[in-house]
């Protein structure tokens, strides 16, 4: 069994394979390291089921001669900077939308039947129901993220309908952990590492977000891959519960021991088409067995206790 | 004011045309002409409130020129054609989402603010609660076409949020009436004109399928636009009713005076992607005081009068 996982050297991507290498299965990772970092394919590139072809998800013919021989695509490759879509809008249609499409493409050519997507919470938009489940009222788009998101979920969907695919949809809430490379802990990390008395805060600090460790979420992908058979399977990924911007800060602040004077921008959110409140019902992935261990605040201090150690993340992109 | 009309020589684009011209409304209709007609554009032609520009909307800067001086946009231009998704998987992709999204860039571009967009009922997939509500469950995609409407919907509204766009999105049942030129009456007046005594019905005839007249849906789209004052402000449009094909079989029949022995493909779709029952819930444009004024079979019927009168149209594509 052959994986092909794309973002191969980004932060979910790379968590995956070597995941994946652990468990003793092949994996061709692909990436055109946009984003995506040498440094955390270390591991993998030491490891002989690990096969690393660099390229670009948009160069279709090059996609479908890298698809060759996969039996199943973690598609994990994605523009996954939310707050930039009204600054760079055709970046999420070309590297989300287009790249997913070309990915189908890709399997349709190689009679490659299973994908695995990482989506988004922000396909809800926002939602009229929370927590928010997967099959809550077909939902308004207030990011160009969220749109390229749930154009790449309809995609999905249509091809498992018309070539007969099967595919596992996540909608994750903000993933944090080892390796995370953007978002709201490493921007504070990066401001309180220049100046520790000082924080500058988009929004009003209230807006509500829920967060999901990185170890649980590939738990919870691994889970419902296993044990979910329809043709679609869509599943929310998150903890159950949220917090405060606010409180993140608080735990950010602690654990590197400092105490910023914060300035909000103000506003009940952060940017335009940012979402005051996110928080997903997770009964269905719960309904399958999946609890994901670490809290929020959990999450934050690995967080922060990895850009810690790896401090070369913050000039790296 | 200025109108501008993607897709000005299609079906409902040219009679969008002549009904904006017809109340003193300036327009400027696009049309590449790889679906559209000219001899729809005869009457508006001659008229110097109408202005046609031949190009394509997947060339931006010619669309960005094109929208110069515009006010307002109705994008209803599109690859229509459901039942093909799966033979050209990129044509959906192409002709509806990056068109839509470059006629949003041509829009920022030019400060237009206002757009009224032809989504379809295909993107409620096969939906769950029947009559379908615009806030139904998050559906998922059965057809690329219906993906690639979801996508443009998504986009719109993101540009809405992002950009302080407003716009008027109408998920429509298939239309009839005059300048009809593909779809099931379409198919069986083409092949009752070959062969009156046979007919060949992709599917076992039992598929539910609402329909509405253009005059209805035009009626429908301009209540809409100057009642509703939402940023996004989405409608269904259709009947209060549904038929079935082997019902439409009987009309279409009983028109032309023949009496064809059917041959069904078999199976409760007639092709990949094919809805078994649509019927929208129109209870929102309702309570602005819209009212179709034909029922299916008279929307059938003068169709097939249409057809008749006009055989060019068999021919044209």
């Amino acid at each position: 069994m052959v994986c092909i996982v794309t973002g191969c050297a980004g932060f979910i991507g790379s968590s995956l394979v070597d995941r994946l290498i652990a468990q003793g299965c092949r994996v061709a990772g692909i990436d055109n390291f946009s984003t995506g970092q040498h440094q955390f394919l270390e591991g993998a590139l030491k490891n002989p089921l690990f096969r690393l072809i660099e390229g670009d998800l948009l160069d279709l013919p090059f996609l479908t001669q890298a698809f060759f021989g996969g039996d199943m695509v973690f598609h994990f490759s994605a523009n996954a900077d939310v707050r930039l879509g009204t600054e760079h809008p055709r970046r999420d249609l070309e590297q989300n939308t287009l790249a997913t499409y070309n990915v189908l493409e890709a399997m349709r050519a190689n009679n490659i039947k299973q994908i695995v997507f990482s989506s988004t919470g922000s396909v809800y938009g926002e939602a009229a129901v929370i927590p928010t489940p997967e099959d809550a009222p077909f939902p308004v788009q207030t990011s160009l993220y969220g749109a390229s998101k749930v154009a790449c979920e309809g995609l999905i969907a249509a091809y498992c309908e018309g070539f007969d695919l099967q595919s596992w949809i996540f909608r994750f809430v903000s993933i944090l952990g080892e390796r995370y490379t953007h978002g709201h802990v490493f921007d504070f990390y990066k401001q309180l590492k220049t100046d520790p008395a000082k924080l500058r805060v988009l929004g009003n600090g209230k807006q509500r977000k829920s967060y999901l460790y990185i170890q649980d979420c590939l738990d919870g992908i691994q889970l419902a891959v296993e044990k979910a058979n329809d043709k679609v399977n869509i599943f929310n990924l998150g903890v159950d519960g949220y917090c405060e911007v606010n409180d993140s800060i608080n735990w950010i602040s602690q654990t590197l021991e400092v105490q910023p004077s914060l300035e909000y921008t103000g506003g009940d959110r952060g940017w335009i088409g940012d979402n005051p409140f996110i928080f997903l019902d997770t009964q269905k992935i719960r309904s399958l067995g999946w609890v994901p261990k670490a809290s929020i605040s959990e999450g934050v201090v690995k967080t922060v206790e990895f850009l810690k150690s790896n401090e070369w993340v913050l000039e790296a992109r």
